[in-house]
């Protein structure tokens, strides 16, 4: 398998990033690719640690309450390729190249996969 | 100005939005022109029915805690092409053209203008 890119983020950027009150920031994945919108999931700062330094994206997971390195069970890995925080920095965005079959449990390529109207 | 798109979302639809706590869903706009990610915001249920009904991305803003109509302050409105909910409904992806000079406050086109490393 192709590995993911690592990121040397500064110690500037990193204290750009704004956790919530959880301690969690929202990470937008998407499809760097074709530019699809995967998944929207979450991080703390020890997924966020762990993501940049493998180049793999590593979430943690609320409803287990523990990380969640996407992949491990499905093998749908998702390899790091960009990494952004945006203007508040309360949101990141990670370009990623996705393996396997697809971002979503369901199966399908990406979690948006139904549309209003 | 060119109008946005209106979308009749079903009841059914709307019903697999899932709000939190706050009573707010995170928001992804999406450029439908070049598939950008533009920025990460909050509606709740009374600004989703205005932005589907309008056709104009109307967000909740969480610092000032009122509606947001997006661009009735700097011109640079957001209309509605598209609009998804993900798998668990938690999540919203609106694609939109964007009007005027950016999504950003600060001027820039998306708001994901800083990357790490």
């Amino acid at each position: 398998m192709d590995d993911g890119t690592t990121i040397a983020a500064t110690s500037e950027q990193l204290a750009e990033v704004r956790f919530n009150a959880d301690g969690l920031v929202p990470v937008i994945a998407q499809d760097v690719l074709n530019g699809d919108v995967l998944m929207m999931a979450w991080m703390n700062r020890e997924s966020l640690d762990m993501t940049l330094s493998e180049g793999r994206m590593v979430y943690w997971s609320r409803s287990r309450q523990e990380l969640w390195r996407k992949g491990d069970t499905s093998g749908d890995h998702q390899l790091v390729r960009e990494a952004f925080f945006d203007c508040d920095g309360d949101t990141l965005l990670f370009k990623v190249e996705q393996v396997g079959a697809g971002a979503c449990h369901t199966g399908e390529r990406t979690c948006f996969f139904r549309s209003f109207g």
